[in-house]
């Protein structure tokens, strides 16, 4: 008799963002009249940029034609994309990228959930706390992180790196030697960034105990400091320790045309049973069997944010966005709140007041102001009594919502 | 120290179609005046046909406006898209399936490589031997096969069903009980397809001896005999045995679109540990955690294949494809080849000549024909001193390799 995955069994209630939009609609459904505002799940709302849209519509030109029509896609990605990436990510960052150490995907949620695939089942894991649900949620499903304490929220077999107002948001080494190493930085959900010496310290000790650090870009068009790095390759030595996640939603608003990339230089080896394997062949290998390609069209729309029309169209949608995070911050902080985040980050992050729970929290903030956040929580113990607002509205709703809540 | 996934290693060589592109690649760098035709990978060469076309560009002038914007699509599949294949595809048929049990995805070969994820470690897996390489290959890096042999090219721990001349192509149940059952007809690489009669015996074996069947239907648009069954829900008992993968790549094109549909029955269900569990949550816990949805616009022109224009100029690329079939396999079968498939399938498989394995006469082929196909061998031991050659060229081309092939 076939029987189920028991890892997927362990995993408890459904994923975060389900279970948002489980409450959100209900209360919406008992209460249809009143005009919610959505500050909670980090999907964009403005709409792609015209050089984007110009390159989808020529791309889909050339796929209804015979002479210029494209089928199954190069398994890691077409040479124009890994070629407009590693030029304008990375090299002209001075950060030694090669065309081919890049793997074109469907998005960076989906690489994040399946990088840990290549590593050894008895790989160790150490995560931010709070972090991005899926780094956890996809060891839970192959079986790398132990038990599940329901009262702690705490998994036996991961290391857990809290980050809290205490650490100004910034993770401590671990105690405990990891294997794989999650970073994100800027980081969802707290919208913290560290600095390049900060990050270098990081690749430093990855080097000296043999661990891989998974580092998660998906937010660095939204860098306005000088010493935040927007690719963990601007430090010395990442080239044999660190991987990197890219995505296309939060600059160039992706969310819903999936396309994102990783990252693994061929300098990543580990020597195992008498021989030196490049992880960049495992990932390779993965790509190749389980995994078809992005969509032509979408790897186009890919290669129109690196023109200069599209570049100075993100810009101005990004532009966009951090002045509602600019408002949202500045408006907490007037209203009294413990606030960060906001400033290299969409997020806002803040203490819950009167010492709510965030679970509390999220009701109060929907039922009283009609306005839907993230739960703190949500992303791990640490992250309690904490809350989550994104800039991703638009401005007239941010200043609204911001109305709402310093009215509560 | 960090260590990788030593499954991965396991694996021999790299994917049969890279080798090939290599091997091909080499050839004509070699010979660059030489013109070559392909037949070997199943990769279509029609455009997009104008209804999908159409969809497209108004899906496309939809996300370049805040008003029609889409960001992240739901998990699972939008509801248009979910409702129009379960209308189309089963309840049309007399299936009993209904929209929330189909999963729409990126794709047949990313659902049939992650598939296996939501089984237990130590499922036993049933292969038809030939087969196509993604089912072990996936198994293997999840670390249910054994060990290779690589003189025989046989994992330990797989069952293998042979499909030769001598069973029609037509795997028996095998004598050691499965978990899980891969099965594909009409088949890849062989062609060859199995009546409704014959389905229903597997559906029997599997809802008798507790196994599941993933049923792969990719090629369903390409049946032409009557008693071929186009879902394995025609048949009775396969709501609580029997999971469908659906393609979009062969009927309309999509190979370079990508979107495809897994189909889990609520009813699929196991008894684990005092508690019924239904593998429809399992897959559903996969999507929201590892996946984000297929793009809002790829959705749309899935859409649209279901509309009468669409459907109406899918039949006639179909036929197209078909009308080659026809030809390559008279064509050989008055060359004196030994052949099958090519009658509800786009591929026609044959016994090579003069006993020469399958790379021999790929070799062979491509030297003195400039003709490219598949060899059989590397969908499987079984498969050995076979060949798979495609109807997916143009017609000319088809006429030209046969040409080309009966002067060898």
């Amino acid at each position: 008799m076939f029987k189920p995955n028991s890892d997927y069994l362990k995993l408890p209630g459904s994923y975060l963002f389900s279970t948002i939009a489980k409450k959100v609609n209900a209360y919406q459904q008992a209460n249809p009249d009143n005009k919610i505002i959505r500050l909670g799940i980090g999907d964009v709302t403005q709409p792609l940029c015209p050089a984007v849209i110009e390159a989808l519509h020529k791309a889909v030109d050339e796929q209804a034609v015979a002479e210029t029509f494209r089928g199954y896609a190069p398994d890691l990605g077409y040479d124009f994309l890994r070629h407009a990436m590693a030029e304008n990510d990375f090299r002209s960052r001075g950060c030694d990228i090669a065309d081919d150490e890049i793997f074109i995907s469907d998005g960076a949620k989906s690489d994040s959930g399946n990088i840990q695939e290549i590593f050894s089942q008895d790989a160790k894991i150490a995560v931010c706390d709070p972090v991005y649900p899926v780094y956890v949620d996809s060891n839970v499903m192959a079986g790398r992180t132990g038990d599940y304490d329901e009262s702690t929220g705490i998994w036996s077999n991961v290391i857990y790196m809290p980050c809290t107002a205490e650490n100004g948001f910034a993770p401590e080494l671990p105690k405990e030697t990891p294997d794989l190493i999650y970073l994100c930085f800027p980081n969802n959900p707290t919208g913290s960034a560290i600095t390049k010496d900060q990050l270098q310290v990081w690749v430093d000790y990855a080097n000296k105990v043999g661990a891989v650090i998974i580092f998660d870009a998906a937010y660095e068009a939204y860098i306005s400091e000088d010493n935040v790095p927007h690719s963990i390759y601007e430090c010395e030595g990442a080239r044999t320790c660190a991987i990197e996640l890219r995505s296309f939603s939060k600059n160039a608003g992706f969310t819903g045309l999936r396309l994102g990339a990783t990252i693994i230089p061929h300098d990543l080896t580990v020597d195992f049973e008498g021989k030196k394997v490049q992880m960049h062949s495992l990932w390779a290998r993965r790509h190749g069997t389980k995994y078809n390609g992005a969509p032509y069209i979408v790897q186009r729309a890919g290669e129109a944010c690196y023109t200069d029309a599209g570049k100075a169209q993100i810009k101005d949608m990004v532009a966009r966005y951090m002045k509602n995070a600019n408002y949202i911050l500045n408006g907490l902080k007037d209203a009294g709140y413990d606030v960060s985040g906001g400033v290299n980050s969409p997020y806002v992050w803040l203490r819950t007041p009167d010492n709510m729970t965030s679970w509390e929290f999220f009701d109060h903030l929907l039922e009283k102001a009609n306005v839907v956040g993230t739960p703190g929580s949500g992303f791990g113990p640490s992250g309690e009594h904490y809350f989550r607002l994104t800039a991703f509205g638009s401005y007239e709703n941010s200043v609204e919502a911001l109305e709402r809540i310093k009215k509560l």
